[in-house]
């Protein structure tokens, strides 16, 4: 196995800061790229459902409309790929179905055999209490892969900045999701940060350990 | 620096999976625990707020009463460390002073100086639009911070299995929480798989990158 030092965790996530101003001549080399978009397809999710999809936005005159949807936030227009992260507004059985037969496909079992785990599903989230925060659910499963691109971004030395303050409406009507099952939850620049951005250097603000961790 | 290989990086995610079975004679040894709960600490938020605490559980007495509401899943007792994740139930001025004293005391700045941030974030979580949902925007944080966990724990080789399912209310009840301001979310074990465990073979069910991913 080929796993990472403690060290090298704690130092890139020490490195990660949510980056104000990006270096807009610098790209992100295209294997390494790839290498972050399959970090956004492996992250985990409930019952694996992945009620989500992601929009990579690289042309610059997309990327201007969406800046001015941003808050006018330049990160948008100055990074080198703007990860839009989408949820999926409903869920059903169709969409528990369709996993299913993915499943099957890829474990190479019938669909037939999953009918326990579908129940469950269906149970939880079609009839079951969660079925009335099922929209929400798939919010948070977003803010999970949010949290999985972050730490991954981090671990290859690329920067970000989360961007919750976008106007959903908006990024909905400039990516053409209206009338779609899908909408913009959150958003998140990816690049290389300026040398001139002097948040890279002021010290991380949290609280302390013993006032977030609690052992027993 | 000294960031990770993007062939490291999606190895590990490739490695991860939700554990069914850990081997309860592994524990993680305290050094490298130290480093996972400082990608805890580590972890981003809105506004850089933290509204959360992280629970590490060791006892097995209180490990074996926390099982019991989770289903009976056994990854409860036999992991090396369960991590119950709390949201703050309320979210107020109070809760945003305390921040910007901490933000003054690690940057060396006046409270007086941060005037401006306080009123953006009292702006929007306590008489903005999302007063009304500051809730559900604690959670979404737990999730992100989740999210880091999941991805910490992989990079290092260290084994998770996410529980959605457990039972809040006792869950709060059990960990003395019921009449504060701190309610379990999530919980996650981490300790190291048994070599038993048929699912860590089992292929992982993803829809094809290009269902999930639009490039723009």
């Amino acid at each position: 196995m080929s796993s990472t030092s403690p060290q090298t965790l704690v130092e890139q996530l020490r490195w990660r800061y949510a980056t104000k101003k990006f270096d807009p001549a610098k790209t992100i080399h295209p294997a390494l790229w790839a290498a972050l978009e399959e970090s956004l397809v492996l992250s985990p999710s409930s019952y694996g459902l992945q009620p989500w999809k992601f929009m990579v936005i690289t042309d610059p005159g997309l990327k201007a409309r969406l800046k001015a949807v941003s808050w006018n936030q330049p990160q948008v227009e100055d990074c080198s790929h703007h990860v839009v992260f989408l949820a999926k507004k409903t869920f059903g059985v169709a969409d528990i179905d369709r996993f299913l037969e993915r499943m099957a496909e890829v474990r190479g079992v019938s669909v037939d055999s999953l009918k326990m785990y579908r129940g469950y599903m269906v149970g939880d989230l079609v009839e079951g209490p969660r079925a009335a925060m099922v929209r929400e659910w798939a919010v948070r499963q977003v803010y999970l892969a949010l949290g999985v691109f972050l730490s991954a971004t981090a671990m290859v030395g690329v920067d970000t900045c989360p961007l919750e303050g976008i106007d959903s409406a908006q990024y909905d009507a400039i990516l053409g999701l209206e009338g779609t099952d899908w909408t913009a939850v959150v958003a998140c620049p990816a690049g290389y940060r300026s040398e001139s951005d002097k948040y890279a250097t002021l010290p991380k603000v949290r609280y302390k350990a013993e006032e977030l961790i609690e052992r027993r």
